[in-house]
């Protein structure tokens, strides 16, 4: 059994969701704090996550055309200012760099809180023919919007991301291109994350600035708040016009290209968090856990212990596996093997060893089971699907039993004060509906799902005649 | 015969060396400029180069213990003044953040130049025991720095690097991790890009801004100039006394850290460039080489040619391939491929596949030679291995040819004036004799060798009695 002190330095999930959340963050270090307001240090196991992210998504991104780039991560404040919605929804959050070295600057930089208008800058120069397109570019780097209130991995003023920036000779491609990522994502995010989305398009009022449209994976957390987990979105011409983007056609005419830009950032490890995560602390799943098998000595002070734990890491060189040999006790290192989320803990001591087999207890399920030491790869193989899957299904039923159904305001708002999760509800398509949703119950429009449903016909706010049935829900 | 058109585009390296970079940087599609000053777009011939040195990098990091974090990118104006001599350093050619959004900040950010500054500040709260070292951290991030004279690569205001920072119990431990990483450098370099490296310390005048001591890795460019290609520094306790990192130790005593860091750049491109570059264009490693061999077929639209060249490329997986396809001429497909360094070609076409051979063309010897079909997995894999031996011992010839030895003034000058390279000379230890020999030659002192010799009694500068031989030269 795990080690009660450890377990009992976090706050439980159902006294303080919050409080929960931060103290996972730490006590799995995750993160550390530091003296720059906002900011976060990433620390081992946290950016070890990150780094299982990366690899899988770019692997995803390259079978899908994707090439990687690097643009400046500073934006002259003429360059962020050509796109009007772009600007708006922009320039009160950046930060402003003014001087470089003792000279004050003719113009201010901004740094980059995504890069649209460096992408644009650099697209106008390499972009002459149909020849040049598609441009289907990348880039992996760190992005900052100056938040009010952060949150580690959730709202920081500084984060990682990846950013995808794509032109293309013709509008049907572009929307091919973004559609074409956002299932990237989802699909990402189910089979690599564990976390099951719903697809769909956010309304006007909650789309990317200078977007023709924006599409959205929505993730649901353990309290039933909303995660918007990636997005993708199609430009239409817009910042072709913009920038003067123009490209000759085969036809020989001069024509605008047509651009997507998609991403997803580290608020993906909260997400991981806010899922899987239970009173014990980080649940991992197999794929993105830095550590998928801990072995636990027992008595390893005992002749031959130590040897066999670290043979039986050896035979399990496929995958990653660490032996906990420290002076700590047992029990304390179930609790710490249980707080960072490793999938697998494997106990093996003199008895186990005399009777030649060990114990494995699975992380998702607290399920114990004795394995027989020769068939140890192939069921460690098979355990690392299992949890895999049924992690997926645990959380994919932990939506479900959370999705609800509202056909008037007293019914949102009960489910909304009372049993937080994804409403669904008939929308009337105009803003002022969204307004009033936002206003009574600080729920906001999640997305209007690909997948539609009438459930009314009308809207859950005015009555009036519905025309999509939409995701609400509180957020993140 | 690679189409002459498409060379003759770029400058011969004997007629203008600088232009001849710039020319070979652009048309190799590695770079991009942009509106932003000082600040290149890496594009994706560049970044996949870039991916390469990461990830083989990033493997021997994670060999030697290395864990990778995240540390935020701004840091506040009085942490950055902690340590005396590093903010005199660097405080000249930082970018100042002022604003965030609307807000004026109470305190001025920088931008990272280097992150000692915010490691300590992490290390002060995440050290306390002796049980809690070594940390041995390192971060893939961008860094700022604002010169005023800028190249693509060499000098940028933004680059990219990997920086590692390590806290040791003991001011041994901190030097053997110092020169541990400087010997990874050296191996890497050498093993992976070809480049030979010359080991050893820096000059008091030479060494980091806060350092003890400098280790350095120099290599020799074509043209006779040194490129910096690595460095690694031991801070001693300086850090954490201004710091006040302190640990207990196992005697129960409250002790100072010892600390180290380490970087490489986005220059080592650079370095590929000018060290095995040609005036057909680039010329890469195997090992770095984004594209590895390039299949060109010849009369591609007779029957069976194309579908022969996708299947050798099939037959190739364990190489990273590509089939030019497009509808250009054989000899412009020739040319474009050595432009990109690509390390092999091979031909094919229907002759070719009567007689079920093909021709392979070496990329850096020019060298053509016909292989059997069926031998084509060996020989490419053979040649691999030859080229990227070849390569190393190719440079390491240029710079033994390119090094020389100075026992006066009168030497030196005419060596620097009229045959640039290094120049090996005696140095009686004192700053004087240092910028004397910048002043008249524009040459500085690269490093103080590991690999001493004797080579006379006395400076080669003021005649007094000698101490240490150091390797001079112009530099990038």
């Amino acid at each position: 059994m795990a080690d009660k002190k450890m377990v009992e330095q976090i706050t439980s999930m159902e006294e303080d969701f919050a409080q929960w959340y931060t103290d996972v963050v730490l006590k799995a270090e995750l993160i550390g704090y530091t003296s720059v307001k906002g900011c976060m240090a990433i620390k081992p196991a946290g950016y070890a996550i990150w780094e299982l992210i990366q690899k899988q998504l770019d692997e995803r991104f390259k079978a899908a055309g994707v090439q990687n780039v690097y643009m400046p991560m500073f934006i002259p404040e003429s360059l962020l200012e050509k796109e009007k919605d772009h600007v708006e929804g922009f320039a009160p959050e950046v930060a402003w760099v003014t001087y470089g070295g003792l000279q004050k600057l003719q113009e201010r930089l901004c740094v980059r809180p995504t890069s649209e208008t460096l992408f644009c800058d650099f697209y106008k120069n390499d972009i002459q023919s149909y020849r040049d397109l598609p441009k289907v570019y990348n880039q992996w780097c760190n992005v900052v919007r100056w938040e009010k209130e952060t949150r580690p991995f959730l709202r920081s003023r500084e984060f990682l991301w990846q950013e995808g920036h794509t032109a293309h000779a013709t509008a049907e491609e572009a929307e091919e291109r973004t559609i074409q990522m956002l299932n990237e994502y989802a699909d990402f995010a189910e089979q690599v994350l564990a976390i099951p989305v719903i697809k769909g398009r956010k309304t006007e009022k909650e789309k990317f600035a200078g977007a023709e449209a924006t599409y959205t994976i929505e993730a649901l957390m353990h309290d039933g708040k909303a995660l918007q987990s990636g997005t993708s979105h199609n430009f239409g011409d817009g910042f072709a016009k913009a920038f003067g983007i123009q490209f000759t056609d085969k036809d020989n005419k001069l024509k605008y290209v047509h651009q997507t830009s998609w991403g997803v950032t580290t608020r993906l490890i909260g997400a991981l968090i806010m899922v899987h995560g239970d009173n014990s602390g980080l649940v991992l799943p197999p794929k993105v856990a830095p550590t998928q098998v801990v072995i636990i000595p027992i008595q390893q002070r005992k002749e031959g212990v130590l040897d066999k734990a670290y043979e039986l890491k050896d035979r399990l060189s496929n995958f990653r596996v660490k032996v906990d040999d420290t002076d700590k006790s047992p029990g304390w290192k179930f609790a710490e093997a249980e707080m960072r989320g490793i999938p697998v803990r494997v106990e093996i001591g003199p008895k186990d060893i005399e009777a030649g087999k060990c114990v494995l207890a699975r992380r998702d399920t607290g399920e114990k089971l004795e394995c027989a030491l020769d068939e140890l790869e192939a069921k460690i193989a098979e355990l690392m699907e299992t949890i895999q899957k049924d992690m997926l299904e645990k959380a994919r039923k932990h939506r479900e039993s959370h999705t609800y159904v509202a056909k008037n305001m007293e019914e949102m708002g009960n489910i909304l004060n009372n049993t937080p999760g994804f409403v669904k509800a008939m929308w009337c398509g105009c803003q002022e509906c969204e307004d009033k949703i936002k206003e009574q119950f600080a729920a906001t429009s999640r997305c209007m799902p690909f997948e539609q449903e009438t459930l009314s016909d009308t809207c859950v706010c005015c009555g009036k005649p519905a025309k999509k049935m939409v995701y609400w829900g509180k957020a993140y």
